[in-house]
């Protein structure tokens, strides 16, 4: 059973900050990097669906291109890595059997066995109530992997700046994403933050407890 | 600077799993608790803005109510913590002047001198292009406290059951929310598991790697 001292995770919660400034000779150690791409596949996500996908853009060809439909922000270019998350923009029965598939393999179940869950997930967002909106539904299941990557970047001492501030149809049309299930949604860079970057020891806004949270 | 080793993150994120079954003797220790409400305050949202709202629900009979609009899934009332996400439902002038008054206060800067962050801010979310679509650009927001929170109580041995499965307009109304700012999107349980839960021990089903993270 995982026991990390609450102090401890606060430390790294308070830590992290959207890193400005990266330091460009810093790279995120293969071991670490390989643990955070964990991190994001072990994301929890609503009937397991998975409904996303994560671009790791390291060609610096397109990292440029990239940070010019980006309100010009330096980080795309000199983080140590860049991750597009993407949702899926229209749920199908595919890909709902895709996911199915990956139960059978993993469970070692008969498919059959998944009858009345295939049912239930079709029957709620591919061709029920919520189909209309599966591409909200799938967005937030991402954010939920954003989430996630963030805190757990920031456990491994990892710098992370969340990039909501683009152009995301630039983005797709970049990445020839056009033709996929996939649209971008957001962006997030990971690497170390340079000396002095001054918005390190600004202190964190955040609103107080009692009127974030509340009590019944 | 933090340094959990990556093999700690990965134990603690595939140990965690949607729990089923809680032990209603468990309750979460005030300390571990605490820490938890504190990672739910540090998450990271756009512009800082937190357009949501945290509801613990602690009142057995108000649980009994949100259990029967729940699918009746027990987890709601047995369960150590219950926590109802909510977000904005229509971003407005008056919680952007809120979160800038917070930024005064927090970081001792003058009003005046967050006029163009103010600006920025309407003209995107509450006045521009993205007004129409602000309730959802929240959701988005609440969802990456909703992974931060997954993430930060695994690795506080908490196990936790994310629930879509609930009627949203029924907890608005159970909770007199409906004349808030606040819309229901999901809920959280969080606790120890029972002793015996069979799906604690089933494999953990995820695409593979190279179906959900691609290189460029």
């Amino acid at each position: 059973m995982p026991s990390l001292a609450p102090e401890n995770l606060l430390e790294a919660l308070r830590w992290r900050y959207a890193t400005k400034a990266f330091d460009p000779a810093k790279r995120i150690p293969a071991d670490v990097w390989s643990a955070l791409e964990e991190a994001l596949v072990l994301s929890p996500s609503s009937y397991g669906l998975q409904p996303y996908h994560f671009i790791v853009v390291q060609d610096p060809a397109l990292r440029a291109r990239l940070r010019a439909v980006s309100w010009n922000q330096a980080q795309v270019e000199e983080a140590s890595h860049l991750v597009v998350l993407a949702y899926h923009r229209k749920l199908d029965v595919a890909w709902a059997d895709a996911f199915l598939d990956r139960v059978v393999e993993v469970r070692g179940v008969p498919k059959e066995s998944l009858g009345g869950y295939r049912k239930a997930i079709l029957g709620d967002l591919i061709e029920g109530p919520r189909s209309a909106i599966s591409d909200h539904w799938a967005a937030r299941q991402l954010y939920i992997a954003y989430g996630n990557l963030m805190t757990s970047a920031a456990l491994l001492g990892v710098d992370t700046c969340p990039l909501e501030g683009l152009d995301p149809a630039a983005y797709d049309q970049i990445l020839d994403l056009e033709q996929t299930p996939w649209k971008t949604a957001a962006a997030l860079t990971l690497g170390y933050r340079a000396e002095g970057d001054k918005y390190a020891t600004l202190p964190k806004v955040r609103f107080d407890q009692k009127t974030l949270i509340e009590y019944r």
